[in-house]
Parts: C-alpha cells; structure tokens; sequence
C-alpha cells in the first residue's frame, strides 16, 4: 500500500473537495447525508483502484479522478439505500442515514449521490466519457441485480453456489473489475489490456467475499474481523459454507443441518458448534479456500498478460495479495 | 400535435423495444416494476419534446432517441421513487409500484431505472455524450433539490411565492428545458440555440404548473382536469395561490386565512368557499394567470430568437399553446 501513498493522498483531497463544495449546498436535507457517509470512513479501496489502473499504463492517474469520483459516490450510494433494505442501524458504528435522518431522507439523498456519481463522469476527458458511462451504467444495474438477488435468496428455499457465486460476482465482484478497467479506459489503453485488469478484478472480489464468508466462521482473530465470528450460522445466512455444504451432505447430513438452522436463538453456541462439525465432516474449510484460491489464481493470470511496467504490476499484486491475506 | 404524429410513432416503437428486452430479464423483482410503470400510459411529453428539438435544427430526430428514452426513464424512475416520499397509493389510477409489490422493491427498482436512464445516453453519438451528460446529471440533481424543497415546504410556516417558483422550477420545468436541449445536442445545435430552447422549456413548465394551481380552484371542467376541484385547499397545500395570498393579505385577511386553512375536514365547503372569497378579495386568480402569462410570453420570445424553419418554429410553438390551454 506504500507505494501508493501520493495516489491515495491526491484521492482524499479530491474527495474532501467534493466533500466542501456539497457543505454549502441546500437542501441541507439531501447534501448533509452525502457529507456524512463520505466522513464516516471506508477504505477508498474501489476509487484508488480506479488511479492505480490509468497509473499503470504510464498516464497520469489525475486523469481518472473523475472515474475514481464517481466509483467512490456510487458504492456510498449503495451502502444508503442497501442500509434502508437491510433495516441496518448502523454502518461503519454510526447510525445508517435512514436512522439519523429518515427513510423518506435517505431515499432521496441515495438518489442525488446516484446522480452525483453519474455527474462526476461527464468531468472526465470527453474521449472517454461514452465508454466509461458505458461500464459504469453496465456495472451499476449489476450491483441492482445483485442486491436483489440477494434479498430474494433470503426467502428462496433452494440456492445453489452457482446462484450464490453469481449474486456476489454482481453485488460486489464486478465494481471491483469497473473501477480498474475505468482506470484503464482514462488511460487509453487497448479492449484487451481493459478486460484484462477487469476480470483481475473481479476474480479478487470473489476470492474476497468466499473469504469473508470463511472468516466469519474461522477467524482466528474476532477483534481483526470486526464481526461476530459465527454470526453467519447464527443468521442462517446463505454463505458459500453453508450452501455448499447442503450441495455435499448426504440425506441425514441435510436433515442434521436443516435441524440445526431451524434451532432457536438461546441455543446460538450449540448451532455454532453443530454447523462447525458438519462443515469439518464435509470438509467446507477447505474446498472454500480451494474456491478462493482459484479465483485469486485466475485473477493473477489475467494481471501476468499485461504488457506494462513490471514494478506497477507487481505492486498491483501485492495489493490484491494484502487485501485477501486475512489470517484465516 | 398532429405533426408529430410520425415522431411520436417512432418514439413509442423505441419505448415498446426497451420494454420487450427487459421483460426477459432477471431478477423479475427488479425489472417487472419498470415494465409495469411504462405500461401505465403517461403522454411521452418529455422524450417528444427531446425529438422535437433535434429535429428543430433539420437533423434526423432519430439521432435524439437515446436522449429521448434517458428522460422518459427518468420521470417514470422519479415517479416510482416520490410516490413512496409521498405515500401515494394510486398513479394513473393503478396500484403504485411500492403498493403492488412492496417499498424495498419500489426503492431498488427505481434506482435500477435511473441507472437505465443514464445507460442510454452511452448510446447517443460520442461526440455528444459528454455534454448530454453534464446536463442531463445537472438537471436530475436539481430534481432532487425540487423534490427535497417541495417536502420541506410542508412542515415550514414560511414560504414565499419565490421559494414556490425555484421549487417548481427544480422538480418539473428544468427537465422540460432540459428535454427540449439535449434533443439540440443531438442536432449539433450552439450552445445559445440550446439555452434558447432550454429557456423556452423552462417557462412553459413554469407557466403549466402555475396553471395547474389555478384549475384546481377554477376548473370549469372537473372531469377534464381529472381531479378533485378544490383539492389543494382542503389539503392546505401550499400553491402560488395560497402563498401569493399570504403575501398579499393585511393583518385581518391573514388572521382569517389561517382561520379556514385550521377548519375541520367535516367542513370542506365552507373551507373551499372561505378560501375562493379571499382570493377574490385579493384578486389571486387573475394575478396567477398573470404570473402563467409572463412565463408563457418569455418562453415564446426564446423560441422566436431561435433561427430555425418557421413552419417547425410554429409546430413548436402551436405544442405549447396546446399544453397550457386548458380551460381555467
């Protein structure tokens, strides 16, 4: 991450930038949530994607601040309205916009950052613009996608992995790819050379969420996870483990484990514990890290084509490597 | 409007090809409510008047479609989203799309529309995308703010007729001036041609919603203008004419003024009949259509500065007329 100290710096200026000149807007009802969701942290991960993928081609990467912008403004948009859907109180340990506000509020103010996100494109260099709102608007309707078909799974009896792959590839896997071949569009460079850094994307952003449902239930450090390890089974939530692990048990095994999913909150460490034995009977551990595995593969393959500076690349790398080495 | 009859055609043909792709898609959840919205009628107004202005300046208006199907998924996308803010049941006399599914659907939906809407104009000519984009975000934002105004004005004691206007002005009239401008884009239009027309449609939208509070005291035709006379003022809603009442009344006209607006619903004629009694003291009505006037008159002097076919000026012209002639 070190060596991109000057790109992450010049990011937070342009993001507190926007952040100043939405200070003074009215109505304070639909700016004032915009500022205070870009204040309440996140890690910038996306839009400093989007500078490392025009810097990469040996352009300057302020050529794609408007792209960065705009990825920065929809995943905050996103985070919005998916809080209103989900009924979430808190995001980042603060109050969601919908609680600190209203829901009417953080409908209204999720849609102004939607077409803040939209507007900042415009501001990049006019040669690029069709293409990048081309990705862009391709990429936001799959995050819609995504988002509902996740609501869906929550009431649908049967979900496979496929299912379940392809809900997370849209929900969160294809920004990733978005902003890194946005990046590589501000630059110039070839269809090939973008498809390249956006399937290196998105096979990093599968390989991470596999591993997020994998830690939620290994983590060796809860604290470092920041979530309740075991929530996930507590929830029933339809992880990679579980929906896997219906797809490998046998008959009895999936009557242990719709027993288990159907056991009532005051028996949460029995659950836990229960799921945690099939998964290890069934071997989940391992073939979800074998899953992760093959897509962060995937992905370095994509990024070993590239025909650019072999230090950017490596850099590059090591960044994708830092964001997935979690200690599982 | 009947020499619009072919532009018309090829418009709905564009509308009906976008409904017949995404009704083949998935999830269901999201792309059944954009379906349904689009087949509940509405008049085309917007994406016409986009054609209309390409056409303007001798251009294939075909090159304006991708410009004319971003607006009209945009207003449907507004409808979607306000009805919710506004807890609305019925639109065109159907179920709402947060009534007919639920507010989670109603919310992800519309966001996918907005989304839709600016994917469009990714397919306008590349030389012209950036500056559709720019106004077109521009224009959506000020909606937003229009909208924001517009629910802050009901909880707020003091509203002047000028707060009134801007609020009007951002939630309806820009997208008409800005529906009338990206068609000029399209053409290839000047920038003063296309703040002409941009101008022209801002005041005729001023001017039909000014016109819209006075035919909802002074219909002469109830059935025609489809609502219920004298709704605005048993709602307390707060119109140019109530608010243009307010600043024209003296101390005693005022303390009786807030007298009706407190009266029970049980009283509604006598509150309606209170009300009219004042305006007429004060000459409300005639001032309004003063006001409408002003607009309607500002707006023509921008299209005669336009140098384009007289005959096309005309059709234009006789457009507007049409819109804002009913019968007060």
């Amino acid at each position: 991450m070190q060596h991109y100290s000057d790109i992450s710096k010049n990011l937070e200026t342009s993001i507190e930038a926007y952040r100043t000149k939405i200070a003074g807007l009215t109505p304070h009802e639909l700016y004032d949530p915009l500022h205070y969701i870009l204040s309440s942290g996140g890690k910038r991960i996306r839009p400093l994607l989007c500078l490392v993928g025009c810097d990469l081609f040996n352009k300057p990467y302020t050529k794609a601040i408007p792209a960065a912008l705009a990825i920065e403004l929809f995943h905050n948009f996103s985070l919005i309205h998916d809080d209103i859907l989900d009924n979430a109180p808190l995001r980042r340990g603060k109050p969601t916009v919908h609680e600190k506000w209203n829901t009417n509020i953080a409908i209204l103010s999720g849609d102004g950052m939607l077409v803040n996100a939209f507007e900042q494109l415009a501001l990049a260099e006019k040669e690029h613009v069709k293409d990048l709102l081309a990705l862009f608007s391709k990429t936001a309707m799959e995050v819609c996608e995504g988002q509902q078909f996740d609501m869906n799974f929550e009431s649908q009896s049967q979900v496979s992995v496929d299912d379940y792959l392809a809900m997370i590839t849209g929900k969160t896997a294809v920004l990733l790819g978005c902003s890194l071949q946005m990046g590589a569009i501000c630059a110039g460079a070839s269809k090939e050379e973008q498809n390249h850094l956006y399937e290196f994307g998105k096979h990093v952003g599968i390989a991470f969420q596999v591993l997020d449902d994998v830690l939620d239930v290994y983590a060796k450090d809860a604290g470092k996870f920041g979530k309740q390890v075991g929530g996930d089974i507590i929830a029933n939530k339809k992880t990679w483990l579980l929906l896997e692990a219906f797809e490998k048990a046998d008959g009895k095994q999936k009557e242990r484990l719709k027993a288990l999913l159907n056991m009532p909150a005051t028996q949460a460490t029995e659950k836990v514990n229960g799921v945690m034995a099939l998964y290890d009977e069934l071997g989940i551990r391992e073939l979800a890290l074998k899953e992760a595995d093959s897509h962060t593969q995937n992905a370095l393959q994509h990024l070993d084509l590239l025909e650019v500076d072999a230090e950017k690349k490596n850099h590059l790398r090591q960044l994708a490597l830092h964001l997935l080495a979690r200690e599982v």
